[in-house]
Formats: C-alpha cells, structure tokens, sequence
C-alpha cells in the first residue's frame, strides 16, 4: 500500500465520504497481512454501532450477455436520479480451469464512472469464493458508513459465486433473457431458487411478445417453488435496461419489497442471520491460514507432499499425521 | 453405528469384496466422530500402498431432465457385459434455500440395483461441498480396494458439485440435450470447460437432426476451447441412453482416453495431484472442526453471536477476539 494511513484517518476520510480514503480503506480490508486484518478488525469495529439500516443491498446476477453492465448503467443513473448515492461492487471468481476471468470483456460503466455520486470497485483479486464474499461483506460496509445508500453487488452467472453472493445481500435480482430454450431450465432453477425477483432483459421492440410468452412461462415455473422466507412472492419485471423499460417499476418494487420485509421482521433478521454467517466465514479462514503460515508445517508440508506424490502413503494418513505433530 | 468392525474386519472383509462389510466402512469414512476418522485413516493407509491404476473414475453431469439415471442404467449394464465391476457414487448438495434436494425424485437404478457386480451408493448425508469431495474420494478408494474396477460418479448440474467432483475423477462426462436455446450458453461454459467429453442424449427417432445439428454446433463451441491439459480433445458422442445408442462408441472412446492419457503422463500425473488436494481439503476441514468442538469456543461463540445479533459489534471483530483468546 502507498500510504500509512491511521485508524483516525481512514475513519475521518470514510465518514466524510472520501473516495480516495474508502478506496484505501476497501484495500485495507482485502489484504491478507495480519496487521492489515488487525486494523481492518478496528475500522470495522468502529463502524460497527451505526449500522445503516436504510441502505439497500441488490445482488445481480444473470449469464454473460444478459445484459448485466447494461443494466448497472441504466439502473445506477435512475438510482442517482432518485437521490441515492450508488456504490457498485463485483464478485467474478475466476474460472477452475483456466484461472482466468469467465468474462471475455471486463464490465465497463462508462457514464456511471464519470458521476460524482457513484463508487465503483472492481472484484478482489482471485481467492477462494468464501474469502471473495467476506472481503465484499466488508467493502459493503465501509461504503455505507460513507455514505452510499444503494450497493450493487454484481456477479457472473455460473453458479458459485451466486450462492456466495446471497450471504451479503438484501435482495437477490436474476436477469434473464426472454426466448430460452427449456434445456437448462433446471441448471437454471438452483439460481431461481436463490432470486427475489427477475428482471426479463431486452424485452424491447421486436422482441417483446417472445418477452411476454417467457414472463407467463417463468410466472407459472415460479409458482412451483415453496414461498420464500421473505414472505414475499418474486416479483418478475419484463423491461430493457438498454431503452429504460421496467426500471421505475422496479425500483418501486424493491423499496416496497424493503418496507413489507422490515415490517415482518424478515429484513433485519436476514441481515441479522448475514453477521453471523460472517462470523463463522472469518474464523474458518483465519484457521486455514494460519495453520498454513507456520514453519514447522511448511517443512513437513513438502515431505507429505512428495510422499504422496510417489504413492508412498494416502493423503488422509499424511494429514492425520501433520495435523497431530503441529497441533 | 450397528457393529463394531476392528480394523482386520474391515480389512479383510474389503478385500474379500464383502458388500455389507464395504457399506459399513463408507459408514465410517463419512462419519464425523473423532475415533471413526481415526480407525478410517488406519483403513485408507492400509489400502494406499496397493493402488488400482487400472480402475476408471468416470464423472458424469448434466441438468435434471437430461437423463442421467437412464444413462447410469444402460452405460452401467454396458460396463458390466465388457466384465467390469461397476461402483455408483452419487453427489447431490442440498439446495442453499430448500435445503432439500435439487432433483425432485431421487435417481432409481431399477435394474443395476439387481445386479451381482453392482455397488450402490446414495450421496453422503448434506455437509460442505469440500467435505463431500473428500468423502467420495475415500469412498471411490474403498469400492477400487472392493475389486470394483469402474466407478460411476454421479453429480446434479448446478455448478458447484461439478467443481468439487473434479477432483476425484478421472474422466468428465457432461451429459446434453440437443436442440437448446443459445441463452445459456454462458453458464454452461463453465462446465464445459470442464469436461473431458459430451454425450447428447436422446438422439433418438425424430430427435435426431436436431442432434446432429447440436452435435456441429458443440464440435463449433469446443474449438474455441484451449486444448486441455490431458492433451485429448473432448469428445461428443451422439446417442440414446434409452436405446442404447452411442454407448459402445462412449466406451471405445474411454478408453482410448485411458490409453492416450497414460502413454503422456496426465492420467497419473492427475491422480497423483488429487491426492494432494485431498491432503489440503482433509486439514482444512479438520481443523476447522477441531476448533468448533473445544469446550471454550462453544462457550464464547455463544456470547459473541449473541453480541453480534444484538448489533453490538461488528462479526470481525468477534472472530478475531475468538481466534486469539482460544488459540
């Protein structure tokens, strides 16, 4: 990191809505240094007893070529227009085989970058998807006691990063586009399941009586799942983020969905729940991490390795071993 | 646990390829006491130094619908005829939501489940995904040691067990349907980067243009591909689990793979790199659950969910408070 910054400056700059501060704040936070993690724990803990209750967290997901950047773009000037202050945050894990980004092209946000009330931060570099989620439960965080209202959590639709994305948000939104095959319906459906809404994408021109037909074909498939948690019922929004459709309808929905959930509780409970969930997220890490850092495993580490390696001995008896001589 | 096997039980009763002595040790390796982990380690490390090179982990996925059991069915009598003794594994996570299954009825082998050389596995009771992927791995290693030279690994397609089923197979299978929509295309990508070969199934009767024009289609899409590591170019087979088209093409095919891929090192310089992933999942996964089973953990873990449900401090500075007070 450039600068040494203290507790007091990065909680002054952050309070004051300092971009150039919350961007070495979120730096702070995504480090795997102890010392980092140590003064990340303190500006956190600080922030800790204001918590923002009234700032929306939206999840969005949906393949690539849905429409995703499109949409940030679109939803995030309406947002602005509506007063609010728009940090946009992204999860994209890294592909398992060839480790790199799933997306052939990078989301760019050409108008929305150049907007004074708008934050926007790339995705932490390539980790495990839990350390992903927590590093963005955090980020989240700092961006509200900065005063942005309205965090877009955007992720690529390939399954995990969903699931890990679903335990730092308020609402979950699935964009999809109408004219699907039914084929993949059901590797569709695990992500159906986690959405508190979809928004039927590019349902514009020609295109929209195919967007009709699939709004009363989702409608129908939604009717199938048990009611959420939330009480609920998704809400399946056909519009175009490209020309504008469905986007006030939209909106109107999810702060409607925020009040009918703060007044049955579901809200807080699940924001509640959220906390807790990071608790356990944190701790396993830090286990595995620090077991890994220390000498003695490191050495012995490498002799298990090259036993293994040569067939010589079974993975869970070297663990079993290493485990015993260290802890 | 019914009976208290020693571990010469075991042992030997794994050796004479005794079903029920079989089905009691998986009983074991998934169990999660202390002392069954133990007595599983002592099993496994007996079994290491005999390694069964000449046995096939066969992944197979594909979306609900796509006809996976049908395939298990018709592939596994295949496999059967050809002399082999043929292990079905099943990985099933439990939706994040539901916690219920994904596949509404639970995969039934109506004629392999009557079969002498047929060893049936359901999947191990829910758990984390990384926790499953050891198991079965231990589970493939006990039913290799059983004398079952063909193990089938079956897994839901929504993303995340492909990834964790990886690393336990030899070979991955993704099963498709011909006549998609392109909409998806995206999301299944990634699991198409993953596997080793296609199989368009039911490419029967009047569902066969359609196939053949999916078949130039997928041929298209993997040309984009970069070759893999195993340096074999997946294949698609056109066929019909129901008919049992295509299933002797697969088997040829398969085992060219085994051939190829043992001549230029990949096939054990893969299993030999699962071992270790097995090495680093097992401690991971230890050590997080040694740290939950100490007395004071439980004890503080208490108060601090209690102090962070309460909103009075944030789950950071919890888990860093938990980690240094206990370790």
């Amino acid at each position: 990191m450039a600068k040494n910054l203290s507790l007091d400056d990065y909680w002054q700059g952050i309070q004051a809505g300092e971009r150039s501060v919350l961007a070495q704040a979120i730096t702070l936070v995504e480090s795997t240094r102890l010392e980092d993690q140590d003064l990340a724990a303190q500006l956190l803990a600080r922030l800790a007893p204001q918590p923002k209750e009234n700032t929306f967290r939206l999840g969005i997901t949906g393949v690539p070529g849905v429409g995703k950047s499109t949409f940030v773009e679109s939803f995030g000037q309406l947002l602005l227009k509506k007063g609010h202050k728009v940090a946009v945050l992204a999860i994209d894990p890294s592909s398992p085989r060839t480790r790199g980004s799933l997306l052939g092209d990078k989301t760019r946000m050409e108008y929305l970058s150049r907007e004074e009330n708008v934050f926007i931060r790339p995705s932490p570099a390539a980790q495990a998807l839990g350390g992903i989620a927590l590093k963005t439960r955090d980020t989240l965080l700092l961006c509200e006691a900065a005063g942005y209202d309205f965090i877009l959590v955007e992720t690529v639709g390939v399954g995990q990063s969903e699931v890990a994305v679903r335990h730092v948000i308020d609402y979950f939104l699935l964009l999809l586009l109408p004219g699907a095959g039914d084929e993949l319906q059901g590797m569709k459906r695990g992500i159906m399941e986690m959405a508190d809404g979809l928004f039927l994408n590019k349902a514009e021109g020609d295109n929209r009586p195919k967007a009709l037909a699939a709004l009363y074909e989702y409608q129908a498939a939604l009717h199938l799942f048990p009611k959420p948690p939330s009480g609920v019922s998704p809400q399946i929004t056909l519009g175009s983020a490209l020309e504008g459709i469905g986007l006030e309808e939209l909106y109107a929905h999810l702060l409607a969905y925020r009040q009918q959930t703060q007044a049955n509780g579901f809200w807080d409970n699940n924001r509640r729940f959220q906390r807790l969930e990071a608790l356990h997220e944190f701790i396993q890490q830090s286990l595995i991490t620090r077991f890994y850092v220390q000498g003695a495993v490191q050495t012995q580490l490498k002799a298990a390795e090259a036993r293994i390696l040569s067939g010589e001995s079974e993975a869970l008896t070297e663990a079993l071993a290493l485990l015993r001589s260290v802890s």
